[in-house]
């Protein structure tokens, strides 16, 4: 018995020195990958091409259960939905860039996330499951020399859709993580490992329904990652857990008024432009909280059709974000009424709907020392700190913590240091690319470790 | 020689009697042709399908010389250009709605308007000129059963673009009038006709080039249209001329700022939504001018990509009016001082891009008694005022008056009244058909009795 | 027969040119009245040192009756009046500045005003009345070398009052022209003269309640005067008439919030002040109107009690105007809209108390006509036009026209012109002082004239 | 020797003992003594009677020294100094109100502070100093039954000043502790205490020019104690230091335009008001900063002067406050921007005067621990924690504890908990009065054992 324990423990140990090694070898495997996917960006709900494209390969490697479509998805939960005629460009657009056809059209509807599982010797043992991003930006990339993606080629093509926060490194590195598992599988103990694909991260929108349709459940461990980007001295450091996560509500606005001639009936028209411009400039101005931190944005304001009619409507996609329940509740309740009480200003009617939501999830300080060892495990990580403050950040993997939580296991969300010039959702966002290696080496790690613990609490 | 008096005399009442009976006989004619001009609605410096249809008719007819293309307009003055890239695609859109290819090939660069000229006799006496405009609004047009364009089949097909100021009506009054004229050619004295199709009216972009083109010079009368909706009462009267013309200047306003993550990096990122939305507001907050009528409008507000970033970008479309050249100048100075102010305010860069003008010309007496008199000997016609204020309205007509008055003609801008549900540029407009007529008949009558009374002035 | 008639008129030229000889030589009495009345500027309803010095200027002439106190108000109407407190302080410093003590006494409440009445022959005859206001304004006067008053050491010694309207030369006109008209009493057609002292012009108070007590009841003829300040060249003429005097209504604005400390508990705060900046501006910007000439003013606002203190309080002062009663009702309506809107976007709570209101009437071509004729009578006067336009100005003497006009008489503003290097309501408001002459002469040369005429209509 | 130490200790232990006695008898004095001063509450510079009445009563207990007047301040940081004519009006009211007139006198120019030093022994040993500020807020109470210092008769009688903030309680605890450490003068180790009776905390006015007086230099302890109010349960709790304080800059805004007559020249006014407005709402519209807590207030604004001018004048009182120095920064160069922005786009002129700062410093953890250990001593404390977060709020203590701790001492500031309705700057702020005397004894206990311990480094 003592020497099946033995020849266990030799297995896991070197399926981690494979794994770290096989990473080494897929470098520019893996930079292509994310070169591929940051050139054509998709956002939220319209990652047809590159959900379809990880479906694909991960299909293409063998040995993957590979589950996409409406079966991962609690349909009501899903808010943000672009229009049925938007969806059906996207689709054909990522047809015509070479998306999996096949695939795509199984994920009519804005289904574009995946889920892979491995399972590994009988299956019987832990489950240990890790959740990458696929989404990117309403951005609109920087088209100049100094930008190293226009400069080498691989700026995005679709024209307001940027991956300023990384999630093409994310989906990348899940793909990646996935070849060295696969090639190490009759390595590791006994269990499961997920990799969750997620759609809609930006705008809060994915995390829900694919929580809510159950696809983390069961999980012993949870690993989300996400790339942490400075300007320098960050490569080669982990956080292994973060703090101040936000509560947020996203939400779209229309104000709809009366057009009329600007020059002969000014005085006919309702002007929900007026009225939109008023909206904006005070919730700017809702009273910092005196229990946390808070944010307030207004990304996009949309309203009026020519320049000399009094403009009928209005549109804009807002945000409310508070560090905690009260925070947030505060923040949301003064939103509402400054949106009321700038529509009655001007006689115009509103609508606020809902397009999507973040909350917070505390990660398990028992998951973040376990992270933190593994890191330790892997030369390229020369730094793990156990908590990083996300500073306003909002995240939706707590939907999948919680999920987590509430049966047993235990979450955290680990942030994978890099270097970069700009801060995340700027034109010019870009990473070392090197952090793809690291980000695959950590779940690779983490993954083999906790197969080898068994169940974690 | 007397008697030669008495021919002229007998043919030019003939004329007259022929021009108002060829109208009525007319009717589905000039109906259908609105209609199709309202179906496929082009707003400025787009009108490739109204624009080349118009002049296909005309070189149908014979009988007309038809001018259009780069030669009818003084291209430094041509402001409010859309891209190439959307011409292009504005050209394809008419050619694939029914334009003429060839014509609308020599209108690239948007020279979409068309110049006619009838001569009659040797050609030696007067000119009389016309002038119609042909462009829509930036308008969604309402898809309601309530409203008429909808219900009977001829609302918009063209998103984003409406009548919703008559154009289509005076395009189509223009025709009429020239298959009318053409008919009864013979009975005219000698002299000739002009009527110019001018694009680009909203905006006040159109008028000012042509002008300079000189395509109304040497006019001793002009006449420019205009329907006059009211809700009850209007159709059946004219006024023949119009006070309080305002001047004004189009401007687009495009500030710049940075971009930056709304939860994590708030602080880093400058907002020109935050801008925009401060000089919106601000705009229309500019004191009202003791000497006489204003107007402000920012009738079109774009800004910023996504929900959680902060803005970089924002474009407006506005325009300030002023009675008198002292308050014009007033609101155009105070509201360049309220962009500097908003835009200093978040730290952001701006530019100001004029996109259009128009200025005020004054009608003159006799060319006003001219068109009353006109007017009485029109059946349909049973009210004809001699001036009606246009209260805040601007009219880029205007070049065309000046010019020819510069030149010792005499001209006036005449309102046609018709009954319709709703003030110009609302999504509802609409009117009563029957005006078609009594516009054509006017031009008829007027261009008669100006050929036949020679030299205004 | 004819021969009583020829001295009758030879008594009228007799009166007349002896009113316009007294007139000169009592110039330098004017000129000190109307620089003591500036020196001791008095706001609307605080006027007690004013009216009780013009009161007892009357009463010590003999021969006028005089007439004050509550008797010639409506106290109803009266609106806008300062507190208890604050009428006992200007009540205290009118008798320290040397007004009447007795006289202010039965003036205790803010019955300012004064009516005084000359009785000619057996007064059977005809009744003329003439306003004059006699209220500062809300100004804090330049003390600047460059400012005459100040210089010559007649600025306003009383803190917040200043007359940057005139209506302390208007008082000095008027008590100048009640002079000249009783010394020459016996030469006078039989009637009545009346010149009504009214308070509270500033604001729109004074001419309601005064109307509504009937004090211009019965008269035949009626002429308001104002002094019509120009830089150059206005000296020497008059306007009979004026039109487009506005609609107005004013009113004190309260809101009411919760404070807070702004550092430690800026969420539990409710702030006044911010609705109230949102309110302004907004109000500012209400649209235009197609049918006339709008205006609307915040011309004071008081919010909050301490730097760190979220401001539970703000009040301001705003009015609006509008040409016609549609105009104004739009402005009224918008307002409130305004109003309430801004205190929805932040919790608080709000009041509107009317402050004050005028309104529109006619001058009488008649009336306007008989002042011309009497203007031109007089050497000083060198033109007169009809009428003038107000442009955007409103006048409360229009509710003594309305009565006058519905018993019968007919009723006119006239504006007597004279330099002056600032604009009314400016700190730097001055008049040339020979307007003073001028206007008691045209009441002089009016009354006779009336007087002469018999009833007007 | 031996004997010597154990003599000393027993002293020691039976001062602390007679002090906590001393301060139970004198209950109905301290609370008298507090409600005086709360009844008669004077804003920062203007605490003419406060500070004479503290000198007053400490000369006459005899044994202190008692220091006031220009010698304890830096002249040239006594920022937001009202004028000479008011200073002398409420000096006259001081007086009035039973302030001590001579010395008063010798406060004349706001120099309204004291220092007492009592020296112990032969003075050889340690120096311990504490803080208490005595000025009020400008607030007007409320004046309601269920507002407990209205209902028994101590609210302010002084207009627009309130004890919000509980300044009266440290004053009457600073007087109640000097009485009970004289009266235990010879029990206690040599040595030095020093209360300081600091002016103007509110505004950050009174702590910076004393301090750089030197008035606590050479201290080797240092506390400066502030009540903590909550609804329920703070009291007997004590929190020897506190983090998040923040700095601030207070500081006066001044817009000057132009007046004009608001119905007859509008567009002749440049108006302040208006940019007022602009300014403070998007003052509150700055960014939340991602490095750390901050805070913007316009807690004053008054703008124009009648209801019918256009305002040419605005003053605002503002203030901006930043946990870290980044923050403060970064918040008052966005401020200075929106203040210009706002100028500029009305065209007026500006002035920013600073009026009031704030600054951090950390609370020393071996003084922290000295006073938990106190605090621990005393019966009526039955909490003490070491470290509550201001959350937001400034102290201008901070400068005192930056000279002591360049001087080599130990600092920190305390805060006394007491239950209350309301929160701080509230009209309804009122606080459980037992907290004087826990004030009074962790001052005399903090006393005792500081000169017993000797040298703090």
């Amino acid at each position: 018995m003592i020497t099946s324990e033995v020849y266990k423990l030799a297995d896991t140990v070197l399926a981690k020195k494979n794994i770290i090694a096989a990473a080494d070898q897929l470098r520019d495997y893996v930079v292509s990958c994310r070169r591929d996917f940051h050139k054509h960006a998709e956002v939220g709900w319209t990652e047809f091409r590159t959900g379809s494209i990880v479906a694909r390969t991960l299909l293409d490697m063998g040995g993957w259960q590979v589950e996409y479509g409406p079966s991962i998805y609690d349909k009501s939960l899903m808010m943000g939905m672009p229009s049925e005629a938007q969806l059906e460009k996207y689709m054909q657009r990522a047809i015509a860039q070479g998306g999996d056809k096949e695939i795509i059209e199984k994920m009519r509807g804005g289904y574009t996330g995946v889920v892979a599982t491995l399972v590994t010797g009988d299956g019987n043992g832990p489950t240990v499951a890790f959740r990458v991003d696929i989404d990117a930006n309403d951005l609109i990339e920087a088209k100049e020399e100094k930008h190293r993606p226009y400069r080498e080629g691989f700026a995005s093509i679709n024209d307001g859709a940027m991956h300023g926060c990384g999630h093409d490194c994310h989906t990348a590195t899940g793909l990646l993580a996935a070849r060295i598992l696969l090639a190490n599988k009759d390595l590791l103990p006994p269990g499961k490992i997920k990799i969750i694909f997620q759609t809609g991260e930006e705008g809060g929108r994915g995390g829900q329904p694919m929580a809510a349709a159950g696809v983390a459940d069961g999980a012993d461990y949870f690993m989300a990652i996400h790339v942490g980007v400075q300007k320098d001295g960050a490569l080669g450091g982990i956080a292994a857990g973060v703090s101040h996560m936000m509560n947020s509500t996203k939400s779209d606005v229309f104000f709809k008024g009366v057009s009329a001639h600007a020059g002969g009936d000014p005085d006919k028209g309702k002007n929900a432009l007026l009225a939109a411009a008023n909206a904006v400039i005070n919730l700017y101005a809702i009273s910092r909280h005196s229990a946390g931190t808070s944010r307030v944005n207004v990304g996009v304001l949309e309203a009026g059709v020519g320049r000399n009619v009094i403009a009928d409507r209005a549109m804009m996609k807002m945000e409310v974000r508070g560090e905690t329940d009260t925070v947030h509740e505060y923040m949301q309740e003064r939103a509402l009424a400054v949106i009321e009480g700038a529509a009655k200003m001007y006689g115009v009617d509103y609508v606020v709907k809902k397009a999507g939501q973040t909350i917070t999830a505390p990660c398990d300080d028992k998951m973040v020392d376990f992270v933190v060892d593994a890191a330790m495990e892997i030369p390229g990580i020369k730094r793990a700190i156990r908590v990083e403050s996300m500073s306003g950040g909002g995240e939706d993997c707590t939907f999948f913590m919680r999920r987590v939580q509430a049966g047993g296991g235990i979450a955290t969300m680990a942030m994978i240091g890099t270097n970069g010039p700009a801060v995340a959702h700027n034109e010019y966002f870009d990473v070392d690319e090197e952090v793809l290696l690291n980000g695959a080496k950590l779940i690779g790690v983490v993954a083999v470790n906790a197969l080898a613990k068994g169940k974690a609490k």
